[in-house]
């Protein structure tokens, strides 16, 4: 039975809490911490039957019957309680991105060398039912050589702009994501960035120096071309969707709905709109994300998801901000 | 060239004229005859380049230089202008159903013996894209041995409760088109009939002694099951699908649309309406039965849809018939 | 927290077990009975950190500190088991049928007149994302009054034969969940029953005096018309859909598949299959429905499904009997 | 009765012949002229009941009956007779691309210029139902102001390596049609152009300095962000797909089939291809775009498509090429 403390006890710390009494069988959260607590989020960490509840992380890494720690804190944290977790002998499961910066990442990287940790990077999106769907098929050869991916990854709603700052902008916070997914499904990294970009939902993300509208390509280093397309507010609801196109033929994704249901009328022929946000459209990855990063511990598997994953996310993330400010492609 | 002659100069005779014109090759229309021809008529057919128009069918049956004839008259003078044009030598096509009574269709079956000529019953569904996918599809065993037969024909909106009694009501009129589908769709005749049904749409349909909406189930020779579900008016359009389910899988048409657009919005997500009503929807295979039928005159080909197709249908819309009476089910 | 105990430890029992562990916050399984309680089941109840487990449910019933008991044991001792446990102030969670005779169910029925007690029946497709669509749409008006009702229910692979005989043949076992969701699609019972059967999948059944094959015609007492058909093998899976047209329109429901994914290529479009069978289609139904189950008791709501929608069920299931004996169409 | 002149008997000539032999009222072919005739060709224009053919199509310049030519000739003499047929005082419908220099395809406006006469570039997609379904939706504001345009254009196979030259390379010949799409559905130009693009089908079509699959961002002017995708070689068919998201919603279109058919076995639920290439794709908008070029002539509406049209998507192909050589965006 692996122990596992959880540093961080907001939204999607709360989940992987959930997740690991609901559906992981090696594994029981012993120890919760997260320095702004209220009674609320206590009550339910409780509920779940975790006791060991603190404001300092620091007694979550100085426990020495923890084995491995989930770190859910802000961003700007991810990488020194990831070194600092490392060095006190603990596996790591740490959210996405690890840090907005390539030298914070290489010190976590650089901290893992030589010991015999897990390091596992919360790219949830791997493990949904739907990209993994697309994934098999490709290694499976049913598509032949990729040439084309499309990757279509659209909120519901804009974040407050206020938060911008802190979470590095829609590259570093949104579109990550569907970096890491153009490199999962095909299996490659990326060469080359270029991006068209615009402020057509929000002014205010505009004056925060952001974008929330973009169109972005990737030139993979297997040869395949990449497209993302994103944007802050998507009126029907959360749009993900991906495509891969190859010599052989192509598989494609649509959105999850809450039911298949259609309605006809004299107004045409209805269904539903995707499910809402990421709680609803990912909560199985979250339980399966979770599920790999305990058997990776206990059993030593390969992590799925590790550092160089997490490394190359936030190299095309920034080097998609620098195509933003010049206008150019930029290798990376 | 293939001459032909049109009695009767309403919708479907003039579907036909314009199909003829554009589409078939080895074929002309020499004359059209209706009683009741007003100018916009006229017009229309001189239009397409056809000068003879008569009042009197019988100068058309008279011509010797016509070969073929289109019977688009009125439901009750079919069988007796079939038997007239047969006699006179001419090959026929008479529009659906080719009488009310199993008498009168024996007549023209009689008149036919020993005859080299062609008799073609107009099913047009026979012809259309999606029933026949599924007749290749059972055809070419894709399904294995067929079991159930499903086929939903809903109109748009309900004929003038007036017309019911000269159509001889929904199952003569309307649904005699889904009983040559089922026959067609699993290449069987019919057992037994029987019918579950209302009047739900319009109490003026119930007034004149018929229904307006219906659950049919029909026991094929070949032991397949069929239900077919009917209903005077659906609020959406035209629904014409039909599902063949067998040993090896099932093969199921959807409802065709004028494009493939799809809105997405606040409210859902939203297709169009199936295309309006029989012209919209049926309008390639009025043109396909013409090509069939000019086929089979000129070069010999046996007729597709014969004879017996036409009084098959009607025995199985009598057979309904007797089951809404009796409240029974009734064997053919 | 209410106390509950689960008299059957076979598949469906597990599935229950599971459920509230997992997902059902004011209730806890306190102990589980079965006669046949191999040790593989043993270590996954106690893995659930169920302790006490006995061969004799009795031991269930008369522990004081239980509220409430599922009834999972083979069809034939739901009635009697049931009434115990009524008798002994339990509410009841029973799986369906509650027996394959009205005379019992009644006998259940009796027990409960008088008693503040729930009784619940397992009727979980009523809790299915996709049929519980439908019956909000029909409810809130969408597709106003309901003329037709289209059920689709086709299993991947028929019983053992052997088994036929005692779950009552196909109408008890298979279709009691079809007409238990007729009458839940459009709020109304059964008039009357039509049905057209045959032994097409596998002549084993037949030789034990039941059909694998089916097309049921039911009239509604709302006067809404539906048609039911079953087979005991879909080649593709397990078949799950439903319709329900009525005079402002219409809804539907298609299968779930475990992802969204399509592969066009050489050959076609292909999307996946349909989930295979009922734990893999109905699993969070089987949750949903336990989450009511022990709301109702604990706050005391209605019941959604109680007796009478038990006797119901059984009732057209009987007609249907009767039906394919006599050929005729059956009064209920 | 408009007479028209056909410059070019090719496979596009002869569509158009047969558009308005089969479809357009107010117009008749008098004369086709083609250099290289033979039999078979002949033939078939003759069955069109056309019998002036010629091999100078100076014959039907010079013919002052014939008001209005078709330019189906080889498009490096597009912009030539155009002209020649300008001063000849025809109305003009030329086919795409109008010349693959800016220069040539001036001095066509120019000769515009003053005169009284419609010139028509067959972009015929913006004549399909699925396109025309998106514009129109675009243009009644139900996805508000649009954001991104997507659009997917795969051939199912590259045209011979000998055929690119004279062609203009990819994306004059076939992206084309793309770069006008874009415009069309937005009603915008477009200010910039960015090129990611590989050899990935056929190396023989790199040998020849053109790419065979291409990612293409343009920047419109309206503000909106788009990105085509093509590839000369799609293993599963024609696939002609587009999609405008914008701040109220989106609006998409799939591909056309042959048949609604889908087929559920063993292996999947599998349907059909796309229809096979462009002559099958877009039969109906060769038609529909002949019908608007003769009314445009007889009744003095305006020309959907003109020369301002055919000079943006030439000066957006040009800037393409211009990316893919220097490997940045490319402004217009």
């Amino acid at each position: 039975m692996l122990n596992i403390g959880i540093i961080g006890a907001g939204r999607i710390g709360k989940v992987h809490l959930q997740s690991i009494v609901y559906h992981v069988k090696d594994a029981k959260v012993k120890s919760i911490a997260d320095p702004f607590m209220d009674g609320e989020t206590k009550a339910f960490i409780e509920g779940m039957g975790v006791n060991e509840i603190y404001t300092d992380y620091k007694k979550i890494l100085g426990d020495e019957e923890i084995d491995a720690v989930l770190i859910c804190s802000p961003t700007d944290t991810h990488a020194s309680i990831s070194i600092e977790a490392i060095n006190a002998g603990k596996h790591v499961f740490c959210e996405k991105p690890v840090d907005l910066t390539i030298e914070e990442i290489m010190k976590v990287k650089n901290a893992l060398e030589g010991k015999n940790l897990k390091f596992f990077v919360g790219f949830n999106r791997r493990f949904d039912h739907n990209f993994a769907a697309i994934r098999a098929a490709v290694g499976a050869g049913k598509i032949g050589e990729p040439h084309i991916v499309k990757i279509t990854s659209r909120d519901p709603a804009p974040p407050n702009p206020k938060y911008i700052k802190s979470s590095g902008g829609m590259f570093m916070d949104m579109t990550i994501h569907d970096f890491d997914m153009a490199c999962f499904l095909v299996d490659s990294g990326v060469e080359e960035v270029y991006v068209q970009s615009a402020v057509l939902v929000d002014k205010a993300i505009g004056e925060q120096g952001d974008v929330d509208t973009a169109v972005i390509t990737l030139k993979m280093a297997n040869g395949a071309l990449c497209v993302i397309d994103n944007s802050r507010r998507a009126a029907y609801g959360y749009d993900q969707r991906a495509e891969v196109f190859g010599s052989k033929g192509m598989v494609a994704t649509a959105n999850d709905t809450l039911s298949t249901a259609v309605i006809a009328d004299e107004n045409g022929v209805a269904g539903e709109k995707p499910l809402y946000f990421f709680l609803e459209r990912y909560m199985q990855s979250f339980t399966k994300e979770m599920c790999d990063f305990v058997d990776a511990v206990v059993n030593g598997t390969d992590v799925p998801v590790g550092i160089e994953a997490g490394l190359q996310s936030v190299k095309i993330a920034l080097a998609a901000k620098k195509s933003v400010e010049t206008g150019l492609p930029v290798k990376i």
